[in-house]
């Protein structure tokens, strides 16, 4: 699927096993740069953090970095000073092999929570990763990351910058717990472009916000979500900063790539068959909108409504209603799809199989009018059906 | 099961069928003083709320109440100046029948959001209530105000006040959508106590926060939300207030009356087959407690991992976490029931088997300590089966 992809220059990739999951499933994955690379990162907002968060807030002082390390099926969360212990050992092997400083290491664990890393498997898994690494392998790399994933997931782009060609490559891991802010996600971008390190955390920021921040699927909230970048420079622009011409193009691009994997991810939402996308307009404020939105997505009962293809509109008056966003009922407009379901908050005379109609589909909207301003959100997010709680047993 | 449960003196009780619901499901019940009785209620906080919430809103402030009579099948939410007529006239026939002000009648309705009461029904439906009242039972009255709920709901204490006998006899229905603040849930307490009615509403209200507004199902709240309460003064006591020496006994009683109740209700969570209590200590302030133990309750994958009987305590490391209480990862102590699970931020040295042991049971509590001060909240909730979803298609 993702076989053929080709990395930014001067980036190598490598996913295997390493034993940490059972039956020689893939569960570490490198990415690495052969020359330092300007780095950004973006963190879970959770007071419990994993210890691999940890090492890479500190890392990412240092502003250049050479490659991430991850593991899949275990977090390294509530693990203590053996678990921080464990992290910063797994930075020290990579740095060793690469011949770089620590810190110009980031390091990353997603699965259970509770377990100690076992080191010894880490420690030769690296080994195998910068063995593997040449053959760039995109396909296998994204597999490692998966846990509760039933597909890897890549999304790339190739532009042109001051006349060099520059590519920007992601590789992201999701499935439940993708609310608020990014819960259990990892995510990873690449580029050859030269950016500026305080532009490249900011542009990183922005596309989050505008990507992963927009997504929910189960309205929990991990301890190890990260998203890193790395900007190489081999493409051999002139260093972007957020005063070069290019610079929106570029950050549009990074954004696209953002947006992609932030879809693919709410597309395989755990146990999920429909994707749902909620519009609010008409707000008193963005933040207004934002918060209707949220309560909209995220009410269970609005997910397994979708789920039994019921077009129930007064769960979505009241999720809004509880939402602490400003809501005057005799205001309110919803539309599934273009079909009018909800006119001045109350039943539109379309008839209920039209709405049927609608929820039917593997893909579609809920268009909210608050008529009270300006303000207006979209989140992304999916139904919740049996095999959800399945999963989740 | 409740068929010999004598109400209060003064009172009466009636469920029948009105044709509301079909296949001649009762769906209609009422409870009427033969004498003005003081009032108290508290209503749903959603913006969204149902004609017959605005209805007794007014109502209320009148002070003095002969009848509660209320619809499931329809919610009667979201039905514009229509249902707020609809609403209206539903009390006007109970004053009718009764010979009382409209005003001292209570309406209430829950079931589907969006249609309008066949007001037909609604009113011979009451004429028949009516004739049905004197025989006072309780079993069908509590029965007709189930949706999905699978058993009715009534609780009842009886003891003395300076010497006369009092009686408190409460009703409710439940199911999902109960957190926050007691969402699709109504319930009428009845007494013939004779009460301030200053104090009535105060006491109605503490005893609601102690109750009904610490049980969470599903996380969602609704349109319709209420408790009514009425004391008629029949049992001959001298007037209670908030100075009596009685009050704290009165209080007490009514709050037991309230509690199970709301036990009962996540007992009969949609779809739920164990019970979950989650205590939280040593926070910060009681609020804080009370945020952790929400964020727990609520968090769709702890209720999912209950039902899985998978003691997965980092999931409530996460909830915590991802809670606005503070928290201090390496501080945090949690047991289920008496059983060490983690013990300073980290897994404790008690085999997962002694834990799976706890899970399994169909009653079992989270006891989690942040010591980090004196604050300490319980919140009662349910697990999440497949069967919860299977419900709200």
């Amino acid at each position: 699927m993702y076989k053929d992809v080709t990395l930014p220059q001067g980036f190598q990739c490598a996913g295997i096993s390493a034993g940490i999951k059972a039956g020689g499933v893939k569960d570490m994955a490198l990415i690495f740069s052969s020359v330092p690379a300007v780095s950004a990162g973006v963190f879970t907002t959770n007071q419990v953090c994993a210890a691999p968060v940890k090492v890479c807030r500190q890392h990412l002082q240092h502003g250049v970095a050479r490659a991430i390390v991850m593991n899949s099926g275990i977090a390294n969360a509530c693990t203590g000073s053996e678990g921080l212990v464990a992290a910063r050992d797994m930075a020290a092997e990579a740095a060793r092999v690469v011949g770089c400083d620590p810190q110009e290491i980031f390091v990353c664990s997603t699965g259970k929570i509770g377990p100690q890393l076992p080191l010894d498997k880490i420690i030769s898994g690296i080994s195998k990763l910068f063995e593997e690494a040449v053959r760039a392998d995109v396909q296998q790399t994204a597999e490692a990351m998966m846990t509760t994933d039933t597909r890897p997931k890549v999304s790339f782009s190739a532009f042109g910058i001051d006349g060099k060609a520059v590519r920007i490559v992601g590789f992201a891991k999701g499935a439940g717990m993708i609310e608020p802010n990014m819960a259990t996600m990892l995510s990873y971008i690449t580029t050859d472009a030269s950016v500026d390190q305080h532009a490249w955390q900011n542009a990183l920021k922005k596309a989050v916000d505008a990507s992963f921040n927009r997504i929910s699927v189960d309205g929990d909230q991990s301890t190890n979500d990260t998203v890193l970048a790395l900007a190489n420079g081999e493409a051999g622009n002139k260093v972007l900063t957020e005063e070069s011409p290019e610079w929106t193009v570029f950050c549009a691009e990074l954004e696209k790539v953002c947006f992609e994997l932030a879809m693919m991810i709410v597309h395989d939402g755990e146990g999920a068959d429909k994707f749902v996308t909620v519009n609010v307009s008409g707000a008193e404020s963005a933040g207004d909108a934002e918060l209707a939105a949220r309560a909209v997505a995220n009410s269970m009962l609005n997910k397994t409504a979708w789920a039994g293809t019921y077009p129930d509109w007064g769960r979505i008056m009241d999720a809004i209603g509880y939402s602490k966003a400003r809501v005057v009922e005799e205001k309110v407009d919803i539309h599934y799809d273009d079909t009018h379901a909800v006119c001045g908050g109350m039943r539109s005379d379309i008839p209920q199989e039209a709405l049927i109609k609608v929820v039917s589909q593997t893909d579609f909207a809920i268009n909210i009018n608050l008529n009270l301003g300006e303000g207006s959100a979209t989140v992304y997010t999916c139904n919740c059906t049996e095999e959800y709680v399945r999963i989740n047993y």
